[in-house]
């Protein structure tokens, strides 16, 4: 019996891969989404396994954090998203979730009075972090920024 | 036996009163935001339940909403925090929720190489949400504004 | 202490009553959606408190339903979505679901090989329902109407 | 001790192997449907895990997807429904999920009106997925077509 | 404001009610199941919820349990599937569960080997219990007899 | 340091090596029951890891089967009930819990009619299954065999 | 329309009652048990909601407890068993489960060592509770007494 | 890189060691208990993994059961209280936790009237499982005794 | 039929007008406390339901209070502890839960170390809430004592 | 293709080996935290991967702890904070959560009357456990230290 040529690695797998090498070129985020022309978040976002990566970009990056061929590979399958390679009970992601339990209802709203019936698209839809200076300790701002798409009637 | 004299109302009725009361009033989330001196985004969160009102804070809302003096006096009690009146299953809360499943671990990772070990705090937090005009369709933009918090050691 | 002006009904309710109003009448969905000059299938969904409806809509159905002023009125309370009036242990509803787990990844593959990485929006969506006659016993066709929503990239 | 002669693969890691080579011969699942005389839903569906597949079904699959023996048996063991290769946060399952959540109780009133008592078949049941062009973005037309079936009564 | 005329009662206390004159009355299950003509089992399914009653069905039970006519026009409502009177968590009810999960596959494998893909209706379906009686203790046997469904493949 | 003689296959690993070597083999369900002279349920249950099997009982199975010895030797592991090889979200274990939720408190009013207060054993219990001709289609009637219980009282 | 003749309290509410009187008239369990020559454990249960009582039973507990005429006749109502007055996160009920998660593997040991394939009935089954001194600081010993059921085999 | 010297079994893994082992040589776990002094429960419990044993215990029962070395390095690991060997759904495992369903809140009232307000302890706790011959079936004892620990007030 | 005496609130609704008077008569926890002669910390439990008062102490705390006597006879019941009037999305909840979360090893590590195999009580436990004064920001010092319990053997 | 270097063992891996290396090496806590200068109680945190430690730290631990290169390399990955090694369902870890639940309230209460709107923050935060010897059993004292942390208005 042959042996299966299953792909040696997955997703996940890259991921954690693309964070040993990380650490060990010492590269960071904005290099990588330089090197192949996109944002660092977006960049940052597929190495993680939520965005899906072409071959071009995948051997680019590969060559950036000398990733092993394998790893390469793995980069170009289909993304997993909806599961994080951090965990929900993961002290800085909770807090985005409570960010959502606490405000979810505000946003609902001011976008219902400005906007009418409808939603903001999470896939029409780009995230930026920055860090503000502030003497009094610096702040992180994360800007989403999602088309509003209005529910058709029909 | 004496009838217990329980207040009348608590914050999620109230939250549900002023929504009614401002589509009867037609008064806008900016103008209430206006008319106690503070954003919109945070007085439209404390009528939904989730922020602390002064007497005089509850009290200018509710000349302005027209409110019961119940609804006023409901509008004083401690928030109700965490718990929203949307739902989770409502459609523009979930998307928020997606996003935060897709991008929790790229905010993570990107928080953790700018800052180093901490999270972006929900309590010294703003949120801002505007509209972006948009040939291909208006878009919403929802500023998340932290304080980067490091973890003590000792 | 005045008595608060709560609204007298939810959209649940409203639903609720609607369905009852419904069956003393008589009158069915078809003639509902016609009255109001949309589809059968939007009209029900909204009557079942999953779209809002205009003053002019819930007056139009309320005469033709013979509601009371309050649920007419209720009829234009935000819609309730994602929680059905059904139940999810409901059999004809259950079926959906499992439709949806059997098939799931198939209809994600073939939308991945034919339009590459996006989703199906359920917002620009339309769904209609008809009856196939057929020998060996009729069918119910479903059909899901969704516009492809291309990720940005940026 | 002897070795446990256990079946080299399952179906799930065959439809992981098929995702695999799909991606490296360029064979379309429209192409996989005419190899053996089926409908590109249906196929899809098998070869992801969810319907039994015969001997020469799988043989005739294994040859257009250049599989290995080991993967070509495993396709021919039972199907594994019900648990999908997608997880149920994946965006575009979501959606779908959504959809169910929003107009599940429309369903089963348009049902109960038009049929009666009774349910849509899952198991009599057909899945089509057409790409519906639009100027305003196309679209995906996703029909599901299933026997009604009455509740037996005695 | 006029007074909304909700419907006084719903299914789950119609059979609460049900209940309540079964015991005052003393009828049995078996007496209510002639009275309309169909069998104990069915008869005392709808009166608990789970099938739904013509207005002469439930006039005719309503004269045999001695049920007010708010609770007779309960009894006309949709029935309400899926979620028990009984809880899960019930002794008796739990032990049917149990049974489900120790000869679940059981029941899977012997239907797929004498009838192949498919499954055992449980809307074209019948229950029936009998008392069997033993001299080490009697016994009851529920009949589950289901129709087989097999796949459609297409 | 020694290596652990750990047992070679648990009852879950045994219960899939029997459904391949079925397969295999071509031996069917009832000629299983007759080598060991037990009925085919019990004997299906049995070798999918629900009930215990004595050395004889396994090294007769596994000659009929052809198994390898670390096959029959896991066989008389002790049972491991309760979780099914079969997952709830089959299609066909569904419908069986859709049966105990939809007729649940029927069978437990029943019951409580026919014997008082009580339970019907799981434990002293048989498992029937039958093929029922049917000119509309073949039916299953699965037959579930309990002794009944009463509460003790003391 | 007239008002329907719903039983004015459930067991549940009964219990409840039951325990307000207890604490008003003094009265201990063991008396109460002693009232009905039941044991103090039985006819603590029984009032709690979980076992049966006679019409008998209900009016001699109610005189000893000075309950009023609508708590008596709920007191005869069937019991509902399973779910509990005490919620599981009570911290006396959470260490019962405690000792089940820790001790349950052992007690399921050493009954198949010592009375092989079977179970310890909670329907043939008796409680009881005794104070046991100890100069360290007294012990509770409660006692679970079921019969051994041997699965049946077929 | 040098290889991890990782501990070769965890206490499960030598539970299911201890089991197979037992079945090998025929030791009963009375014995077990005497070869170290303890009580037969105590001593189960020990060997699944859910109390400490030292070196010299292990060493002792290792010798009784015959064990691979690396089976007794592993059961002087930390006890993995909580999560049992058996699963939850196992029926033997399940009654129990129905008996705390049934009867947490009368045994909660006992202690209560009986002792004041505390628990009954888990840890200052013993356990005993005795046979109870009855010639209408032997039955299981089990024996629950904890310290009453009183609530502190301060 | 007459009217049954149900007791007029329970502890939760009790906890919830406490709230209230304290709010309006502006009385602190520490006056309460001391009032009674009990830590702040324990009073405050305690008139949020998690402790038992005496009618000594409920009177007291009555007066201090200005509580209705329905009030008043609430707090003497029997204490609900387990489920807290705040959620566990409460934002200082949740942080609290998190300390759990990522500190709990390090407390069982330590505690084995230090005592041996047992648990910190609960029960026989004390907590104290103390302001710390610090230039950085003010810092709020919890304290968990709690006896340290060994693990019986026997 | 070549092999992917991926990390040899993560920080639950590296936990398990620190725990591993400490009972055969007898080094305490204390000492290990004396060996970084930092506290016992961060110090035991981190090595159990809830906080991240430079090289040198994990060096000066690996010496120590006399503890293999890969797991040096581990303990320098991020920590993974939020899951713990011990499972919720361990006895000591479980009534820290019971303190949580029940104390909850008082906490939110008495922090909210000393300082106003906020939180005690979990990232700012000390714990320290001392052994408090008792004539009648000596305790545990765990200090949890953390800023209070006003919400931010704007």
């Amino acid at each position: 019996m042959s042996i299966t040529p299953l792909p040696p690695l997955d997703r996940r797998q890259a991921a954690t891969a693309v964070l040993a090498a990380k650490k060990r070129t010492g590269v960071r985020w904005a290099d990588l989404g330089k090197a192949i022309g996109m944002s660092t978040e977006w960049t940052t976002a597929a190495l993680l396994g939520q965005h899906p990566l072409t071959d071009d970009q995948a051997a680019t990056l590969g060559s950036a954090l000398e990733l092993d061929a394998a790893v390469v590979e793995a980069l170009t399958l289909p993304p997993v998203r909806g599961k994080d390679v951090s965990d929900s009970s993961e002290p800085l992601v909770y807090r985005l979730q409570e960010v959502v339990q606490v405000y979810g209802s505000t946003i609902h709203e001011l976008v219902r009075e400005e906007f009418g019936d409808g939603i903001i698209s999470a896939i029409d839809f780009e995230l930026e972090l920055e860090r503000v200076p502030d003497p009094k300790g610096d702040r992180v701002r994360v800007t989403l920024n999602g088309k509003f798409l209005p529910y058709r009637t029909w």
